[in-house]
C-alpha cells in the first residue's frame, strides 16, 4: 500500500493509500519520486474521465512527468546506481515489437503509458521502472527541470521530425505549453528565429521572454505576411501547428515556404478540412508527432548545456499533500501558467 | 505561322495556323514533334476553359506530353545533336530562383509550363525548347513511350518523395492514368508489391495486367484489411492517394502502417476533412507532389532498361489532322482508356 | 545432446553429438532446421580459427544461414504457429540497448550472433530462437531460398543505406556472393541498371545471367569510363564497393557521380588509402554496412513477389551427413560457386 | 582599369591597376566592395602559385570573402536595390547544369569561382556579380561579419550535411579557422555541446571563448575517451574532421558513436589510410563537403539573430593600401589569428 493521488472517477480526486505493483525485476530500478508535473492529459482525465478511447473505469493514479532519485537497482542494471538523480520516460513499449525494432517504439500499439487507463501513473512516493527508460540528470539540471523533460521531449520530437536545417525560420501556431516547448526545441535544434502565434497576448508574453522567439498576436497580425516579410517573400521553412484548430491549420499551410515542412503537433478533436491542393502547390512535407522516441537523452543534453532553460516555465509548485489544489490550479488554466508541479520530496 | 491545335475558348478547338515564337536562343534546341499525349489537364481546359486560377483568356495551343527529333541546336548546346530522338520537360523555371537553386525548380512560382495559360503548348509540328529540359531517348524507347515520360514523371516524383525502401508494400488509391503511373513507378522504385484500389473494375483490369500490381475493388474489398492481411497486420509502408476523394483520403490514413508514409497525389477540388489525430497516432509522414523535378532522366532510364513498360497504356493513336477527334475520345473517358496520343510525324 | 557440425579448432570439423542449450523461453520458438547455407565467415573460421578479434577457443557449432519449420512455440508467442516455415535472423541483440531503441540493433555491441565465438551456430537438427527474430516464409519461397535470406539481407542493407532513388544507375565492384546479392537488391530496390565489375570472367557470368546486371571485366574494361558513357558523363549514382581492395576502392570513388553515394560493403583486411579529396570534390556521401537490421521481412517480400530470384545461386546442396564435404567444396572457392547449402531435413 | 591586389606569380603581390570585366548584365548587380577577408586559399596561391590542378599562369586578382554595397542593378533585378548592404557567394555555376538542377550547384564542374585561376577575385573597389548569388545583410550584421559569411558557409555546409539532430554531441578535430566555423555552425545547428581537439593550446583558447565549445588538447587528452565519458559510453553523434591529418582521421572514426556520422572537411594532401572496417563495425555514415550551396541566406539568418557571433574572430583589419602587409600577416599564421581582413571602404 502506498499513498498516491488517485483519480476515482471524473471530477473526483483522492490522496489516499492504494495497492501498486512494486516488484523489482532484474532490469528495473526503484525511484523515489521528487517532482511530478501536471500535464494537460492528467487534467483532461480529471475533468472528463476519458481521452478518446481511453476511459477511466477504475481508480487510477495520475501523473507521468516525473523526476526522482534511484533507491534500488535490479540485478542486471549497469548504467544506473543508487543515488542517481533521474527522470523517466513514462511509456514502456515491447522492445521486441516490429515498431520497436525499427526505432519507433512510440508507435508500438502495446506501449504501456503512465496514467493512461488502465495503467497507474507516478504521483506516489516510489515507483519501479525499467532502467532502459530511466535517464540520469546532470548536476546542473534540477528535479523541477527533470520533471519537465517529458513535455519538452514532445517539442524535441517535433523538432527532430522537421529535420531543421541550420538557420531555418520557423512558425509555431499556438503558444500553450506544448507550443512553447516546441519553439524552444526548434530554436535549440537549429532555427535562427521562431515566430509564435496565438490569440492570447498573455501566452505570447511567456514565450517572448526568450531570445529569438517573436510573438504574433492573431488576428491583429497575419502570420503568413509576417513570415514572408521576414524571409524575403519565401515563407517559413518549418511550421509547427500546435493549436489543433481549423484556422491555425490553414495558417500553417499558408505560411509555409515552397518545399517546406509542416509538423502537425496539435490534436484537433474532429477531422479538420485541409487544403491539400495548397500543400501540393508548394510540395509541402507534413510530419506528425506521437509522443516521442529516443528524445530523453538529447533533451537532457540541451538542458545540461544550458542551451535550453525551462526553469521560467514552472509557474507554481505544490506540496504532495496539496496535490488536489495543484490540479484545481491547472484546471483554472491561467493563461500565464505553463507548468504546475507537485513536489513529493520533503528534504 | 504554324499549324497547331488551338483551344479558342471552352469547348472550341481548331486545327489552324497561329503565330508562335520560334527564335532559337544559344541554349535552345528546335524539335520536330512526333507524338503528343492528351492529358487530363488538356481535356479540362477544353471542357471548362480553366483550371483553378489558370483561365484561358486567349486562344492557346494545347499539349505538353511530347517526343520528337532535334532539328537544330543553339550555339551553346553541347549534349544534344541534330537527329537526336528526345522528349521534353514542359515546365521551364527560372533556374536562378531560390527554388531552383535548392533543386526544387518545380515549385518556382515563375515556371512557364506548356499549355498552361498564357503559355502555348506543343501540339504543333515544331517547337523551340531549352536544351537543359530536353532529354535524349535511347533507341529502345519509342516516341510513343517518350511522349509518356511526362505523366510517368509524376509517378516517379511520387515514388521518390515516398523514399521507398526495398521491399516496401504500397497501396495506390485510384486506378486512373496517374494512379497506374504511380503504381509502376513505385514497383520499379523498390516496392515488392503494389495494391491498387478503385471503384471501377475495368480500370483495375488495366492496372492488374502488370506483375505485382494487385487490384482491390471497392467497396467489395476493404483496402485497409487487405493491406494488413498482406503484411502480418502491419499495414502499407506507403500509400499513394491518387483519387482525391474524401473517402480515399480516409482510406489512405487507415491503410498506412505505423511510421508509414502517405503521398497526396490526387487533387481534391475543395479542402477535405483529414483525420489528423489518426495520422498522428501512427506518426505518419505525408508528402505532396507538384509535377516533378529531376525525374526525366531517371524515368527514361527505367523505360530504357525495360524495367517499366508503358506501351500497353497507349489506348489509341490519332493523326494530327484528327486531333479534335482525339480530344473527344479523351473527353469520353472510357474506363479502359489510359492514354490517347496524337502522332504528328507522317514518316 | 544433439548431432551438429562442430568446428573443433582451425582445420578440424566433426559431425558429432554436442551439448546445446534447448530451453524454450516464453518469447522463443523451436525450429526444425531444414537447410543451412555455408557462408564465407563459416569457411574462414574453419580455415583460420578466427576472424579478427573473434577466436575459436572451444568447439563451436558452425552455420548461421538457416531455414526450417516451427515445432514448438513459447507461451507468449502470437505471430508464429507450429508448422510455420521460417527463416531466422542469426544475431540477437539486447532490445533494450540504446542502439536497439534507435532501430540500429545490428550495432548493439552485445549482439549474440550464431557461429561467432563463443556462440554456437545452427548446423544441428533443432534450434531455439526468439520469435521476434524468426520470420515466416510464404509458400512460394523454398527452404533453400529461405536459407539465403541471410546473405541477401546484407545486400538489402546496402541498398537501403544507399537510399536509391528510382532509376538510379549503380556500380558494384566485386562479383563474389555478396556483390551479387547487393546487385540484386539494388536492382529490386529501384536501380534501372546495375554494372558489376570483377577480375574473374566466370564470376561475372553468374551475375550477368540476370536482366539489367551488366558485367565489366577488369582490367580490360574501365568501370569509370563505362559508367560515364552510360550516364551522359554523369557517373554512377551509387557505387557498392564489395571487393575490399585498394584498387576497387579507388575505382568506387572515381566512378561515382557528383553528389553520389559510395557504400563500403567489402572489408579490407588493413586500413586502405582513400582519396578523401577526390570524394570531397564530388561531395560524395559514403555509407557503411554492418550485417543488417529490419531487413528480413523486406527481403522475404521481394522473394515472395518474384522480383528477386535467388534459386540460380544455389550451386550445390549436400546432405547433413556430408557437411564436411560441403565445407571442403566451399573452401575450394570455385569461381562459379555462389552458395553451397546443407540440407538437414530428409523428408 | 581598376586598382586591385594582383598576384603576379608565386610570392609576388602588387597593388596596381588592372583591366577587369565590368559590364553589367540584366541579372547582375554592381557592388562597391567594403571588406574582404584573407582566406587560406588566397595565402596558398600567394606562397605556392597553385592549389592542386589550379595554377596561376597569369596575373590574378585575389580575394573571395567579400561584403559591400550595391551601387547599380541590372534591368531584371528585383530583389536588390541600390544602397543595399550585401555579401556575395564567390562561385557562379551554370544554373542549367544537371548538378545545379539537382540543387548541388557547388559540384557543377563549370563553376567559376573568384580568385581560382583563371578567374579574378574581388580585392578591388567595385565588382559585378549575379544578383542571384548576392545576399542582403540585415542592419545588425556588419560588413566585417558579412565578409565572414563565406568561410562560415563552409561550416554551415558541414553542419547541414551532418543532419544534426537536436541535442547531438559533436567532436571537431582541428581548431583552425575552418574548425572553429564548423564548431559554431554545429552548435547553432542543434548540437548540445561541441568538443574541439587540437595540438595547439592557443588555437583551442580562441575556440573555447564560446559557450559549449569544449577544448581537448592533444596528445594530453584522448578525444575518444572524453567523448565516451561525456555520453555514457556512446561516443560522438557527429565528428567533423577538419585537420586533414592521418591521426585525426583515425581519431574521428574512433570517437564516433554507433550509427554516427563523420564529416570529412579537412583536405589531406595525399590519400590517407582509412580504417574502413572500424567505420563498418559502427555502421558510420561519412559525408564530404565541397564549399557550400544554398547556405548564404541561412548563415546570414544566424548572424542576424545573434545566435552566431563571428566578430571575435576578426584578428586584425588592414587598409586596402596595406593589403600586402595583410597577406604577410596571414602567411605568418599566428595561432591566435583566425581572420585577417582588408577594408576597402574609407568612409
Amino acid at each position: 500500500m502506498a499513498k498516491a493521488l488517485v483519480l476515482e472517477k471524473a471530477n473526483e480526486l483522492s490522496l489516499r493509500d492504494i495497492d501498486l505493483p512494486d516488484a523489482l525485476g532484474p532490469e528495473d530500478v526503484r525511484i523515489a519520486i521528487h517532482t511530478v508535473g501536471v500535464c494537460g492529459s492528467d487534467v483532461h482525465y480529471y475533468t472528463h474521465g476519458k481521452i478518446g478511447p481511453f476511459v477511466v473505469n477504475a481508480p487510477m493514479v495520475l501523473g507521468h512527468e516525473a523526476a526522482g532519485t534511484v533507491t534500488e537497482i535490479g540485478s542486471d542494471v549497469t548504467h544506473l546506481a543508487v543515488g542517481d538523480r533521474v527522470c523517466m520516460e513514462p511509456g514502456i513499449p515491447n522492445t521486441r515489437s516490429k515498431a520497436a525494432k525499427l526505432g519507433v517504439y512510440n508507435v508500438d500499439p502495446s506501449v504501456r503509458f503512465w496514467a493512461t487507463p488502465p495503467v497507474h501513473g507516478c504521483l506516489t512516493p516510489s515507483v519501479v521502472h525499467p532502467a532502459a527508460f530511466t535517464f540520469r540528470l546532470p548536476d546542473s539540471v534540477s528535479f523541477a527541470e527533470g520533471a519537465m523533460v517529458e513535455p519538452f521531449a514532445i517539442g524535441m520530437q517535433a523538432a527532430a521530425k522537421a529535420r531543421i536545417k541550420p538557420g531555418d525560420v520557423a512558425l509555431v501556431t499556438g503558444a500553450g505549453p506544448i507550443g512553447i516547448m516546441v519553439a524552444l526545441a526548434a530554436l535549440a535544434g537549429g532555427c535562427a528565429k521562431v515566430y509564435i502565434a496565438d490569440l492570447v497576448e498573455d501566452k505570447l508574453g511567456v514565450a517572448a521572454q526568450y531570445d529569438n522567439i517573436e510573438p504574433i498576436l492573431i488576428p491583429r497580425d497575419d502570420p503568413g505576411q509576417i513570415l514572408r516579410d521576414a524571409t524575403e517573400g519565401w515563407g517559413a521553412d518549418v511550421v509547427f501547428e500546435c493549436a489543433g484548430a481549423a484556422a491555425s491549420i490553414q495558417t500553417a499551410l499558408e505560411a509555409a515556404a515552397p518545399a517546406g515542412c509542416v509538423v502537425w503537433v496539435g490534436m484537433p478533436v474532429d477531422p479538420v478540412p485541409v487544403d491539400i491542393v495548397l500543400a501540393q502547390s508548394k510540395e509541402l512535407r507534413m510530419e506528425t508527432v506521437f509522443r516521442y522516441a529516443n528524445m530523453y537523452d538529447r533533451a537532457i543534453a540541451l538542458l545540461g548545456s544550458g542551451k535550453v532553460d525551462l526553469k521560467p516555465l514552472v509557474s507554481e509548485t505544490f506540496a504532495f499533500d496539496d496535490s488536489i489544489a495543484a490540479f484545481d490550479r491547472a484546471v483554472a488554466a491561467n493563461p500565464t501558467d505553463v507548468k504546475i508541479q507537485i513536489r513529493l520530496d520533503q528534504t
